[in-house]
């Protein structure tokens, strides 16, 4: 196993193959028979589960309440912010009927249950909430208005792919209302840092914190900000957005109320998410070619031990040593929570199993044999370096007791190592040397995986910025946004000469 | 306020109406707009939380692994499981476009965006669960397969009621699949137990568990077993149900192994689930006439702090002070988990603030004041013991630390005392001297709120059972089911005068 990889395919050969390679073969996910819709399996959905969990405490830290509103929304609510549907995709699925019938033996949609009015299968919830903060809504003392809902939302996709874009998603999608301008634009910017420092934190993906450019804005917004992470074949992945809305949806909604000096004012709200997509990040910022690498603080298993079970008498002495490891891991805590340690007693031989955890990218592995379960020991494989020198797995045999002393320190140091290895990646393929059209067309067009390229612009907007996306879309390439507190570094705008404001990033994108 | 009630209308006066009034006046949940859906707000919402964050801890302890599922189901899914299609309400929201577009300035359906095969929102997903199954299952070592997942569920329904019968509801489903029928009944009840334990623990509602009759049974399983709660006004609330659904799915869904033998034989299934009707169960089985109770083990705040704040600068020591208890309360663990304590500072007086925290019910209430602060004292309301024998608000002032001391114990007590009074209310409402039918109407129409009614019978089948049905439903009642455990007091059968095999019980219910 030394020079080959547990995986059929590599990420120089194929990034796209490997990318469902890795859902495969650890186990994350499947296609579910229904169009466009996934099976998250345990590991993936577990990944999830964690993210979810740390976020959720996040988000009622910085006081936030969780509530839950419909999956429908009446077509008519659309109608209200013409902005918002002129911008969004049409493509959602609705709901025209609401009974079945037998007909010749056959299940067929009844016509005589068709509905009055056709309900949208919310691709997300501003209308509703909208419409709910509208009558939440009295008086300035009733703000901030600052709920969030976890929820599964529908957009039709004709190309999916796993994580990344599929028609049915989960996510958060946090909306508040304030008396201001300011605060609501304070609001969206804590979110923007909330969701950097939580990809950079538990994901270990680092991410560039920013303003979407006009023609990349959520429809209705008034600007929109994103973190973007760079994964493995240098695209980017828009990983979060946080979205301050002025008073546009208050005005289509009617949220307003009454003012410290009693006049009426519509409100100033922002809405902001992440999804499942964020899944699909981590496994193109950390797998490698055996599979995923998962980071410690979103492993549903921290540890697993593997005990080479050889259907005899002696795996029972062999399950009671493992158990007593697990039983001093689980005392033990890391990132401020208990160690999540499982024993795999599924059948099988050792070595397709500690293959398994390797692919699914376990943190750490224990293989436990009845030599080491004699000697009072234990062999451990690191996920975040799997080979040594030699190009040979590396493991380490240790005492017990010794492992269980370290393991809280050693995930500790994998979380850091893992983030800092994604974080020197994107630095040094961010170039922001290129100087004209003609130079970018010849970096993104001679390199497989090109990453990014920083440049100064004018921030042109309307028909001048339509231009500009012209020109990059025929490199495939798009603006991804302008990165917080980047000045620009020389006077002169990249596409039109006239004077630089700012930078902006150019990639291509998930 | 001593003899007068917080909610505009009592238990005795009008249920369903102080029902509708407990959701309104504790803000657990509202109208959407949307027909048949509600919005749960942060109180309502916040309650479910605690539950799925409890009961999936349970799940997980007992082998289950959590995946999600797909929301939309093909049409021809259902076709493929004939009795549970028969059996089951036709009533579901079908989608049958992808499109929206504009029309002459209107936002309509896109004809030419119809599904070629309309998808159907999940009711329940034994369909497509058991598709999954059929893939996942090779051989006798890939089981047992047990999953769960937390999902919103749509069963179009024309007279709904919030929390009991909604269209949308979120819930939890189980699926798994055995090798053989001992194992699969053994899952079955053992589900049943972890059910009825988590309904009388952290719900602190009592149950009877047992099994549905024939006629009660989910559609395409062999046995359906449930927990019944009794609400206040004396009707049963099934609140949990646990299905053995034998080979039916595994034939209609080809899920089938390889066996020991190397013979191919189909998986022995069971599914099973909780609701948010768990929520209306609770309002119902602990709510008074001042509001709602909520049991401390699912209070979203288990303690709030009510600072009689005046606008003057006093107010700041005032905070300081209760900043300094909660962060001792929040030190403190009640069930094993630390308390959760809520100091509440919006604006407003503390009489209407301290009378929203009663009708929420919130399990301790402490309100504190300039004197209390000066004199190191909080003034304490029990949520469960509101008023003192002379019919006044009972509060008890104590030094803060010794407040703090107790804090645990007494949300302990709180919790059981809640369980307590709710099962010998259940106890005593279930009446099984009655012996004949006449007997039987003349109990159900004489009393407002008749509790229930057990008898025993033959456990008839078929043409038989639908007899007794059908006596029984123009009696607008229903069998609930067969408590465990329970032998026949007598030896005829009630509705026949057969030999009676086991007793059942009777009741009006939601
Ligand atoms: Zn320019
Ligand atoms: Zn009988």
């Amino acid at each position: 196993m030394s020079q080959k990889n547990a995986l059929p395919v590599t990420r120089q050969e194929d990034f796209a193959a490997w990318y469902q390679a890795v859902i495969q073969e650890a186990d994350l996910a499947e296609e579910s028979g229904v169009r466009g819709c996934m099976i998250m399996r345990p590991w993936g959905y577990g990944i999830w589960e964690r993210i979810q969990m740390l976020l959720d405490r996040k988000i009622k830290e910085s006081g936030h309440e969780n509530c839950y509103f419909p999956l429908f929304i009446p077509l008519s609510y659309f109608a209200k912010e013409a902005e918002h549907v002129e911008g969004f995709a049409k493509e959602m699925a609705v709901v025209t009927h609401h009974r079945l019938k037998m007909e010749d033996g056959a299940l067929v949609v009844d016509p005589e249950a068709k509905l009055e009015e056709p309900l949208v299968v919310r691709p997300t919830s501003e209308t509703v909430i909208g419409t709910a903060f509208s009558r939440w809504l009295q008086s300035w003392r009733d703000l901030p208005i600052m709920v969030n809902q976890w929820a599964n939302v529908v957009r039709w996709e004709m190309r999916t792919r796993m994580f990344l874009r599929t028609s049915e998603f989960l996510w958060q999608e946090g909306h508040t209302a304030h008396e201001n301008e300011t605060d609501a634009m304070a609001e969206t910017l804590t979110i923007l840092q909330m969701y950097r420092d939580f990809a950079q934190g538990p994901l270990a993906m680092p991410v560039i914190a920013g303003e979407k450019p006009e023609n990349e804005r959520f429809p209705g917004a008034v600007a929109t900000y994103s973190i973007e992470a760079m994964m493995q074949d240098g695209k980017a992945l828009q990983a979060g957005t946080s979205h301050y809305l002025g008073q546009n949806f208050a005005h289509a909604q009617n949220i307003r109320f009454q003012d410290r000096e009693g006049q009426f004012q519509f409100a100033h709200t922002t809405s902001w998410g992440v999804s499942t997509r964020l899944v699909g990040g981590v496994i193109m910022t950390h797998g490698d070619d055996d599979g995923l690498k998962v980071p410690p603080q979103i492993a549903p298993h921290q540890i697993v031990i593997v005990p080479m079970l050889r259907e005899t008498p002696e795996d029972e002495a062999l399950l009671a040593y493992c158990a007593k490891i697990r039983t001093a891991l689980i005392d033990a805590s890391a990132f401020g929570e208990p160690l999540r340690v499982l024993i795999d007693k599924k059948p099988g031989k050792a070595g397709p199993k500690r293959w398994g955890w390797v692919k699914k990218g376990a943190p750490i592995i224990l293989e436990i044999g009845g030599r080491d379960a004699a000697g009072e020991q234990v062999t451990m494989i690191r996920r975040d370096s799997l080979y040594g020198e030699d190009g040979r797995l590396a493991n380490q045999a240790m005492h017990w007791e010794s492992f269980v002393g370290q393991a809280p320190a050693l995930l500790d140091q994998i979380q850091t190592l893992m983030f800092c290895s994604a974080k020197a990646r994107l630095d040094a393929e961010i170039r922001d040397d290129v100087t004209d059209l003609e130079g970018l067309k010849a970096h993104f067009e001679g390199s497989k995986y090109p990453g990014w390229v920083a440049v100064d612009w004018c921030r042109p907007t309307g028909e001048a910025l339509e231009k500009v996306v012209e020109q990059l879309k025929a490199l495939k390439l798009t603006i991804r946004n302008t990165p917080e507190g980047s000045a620009p570094a020389s006077t002169t705008c990249f596409f039109t000469g006239g004077p630089a404001v700012e930078r902006v990033l150019l990639a291509r994108a998930y």
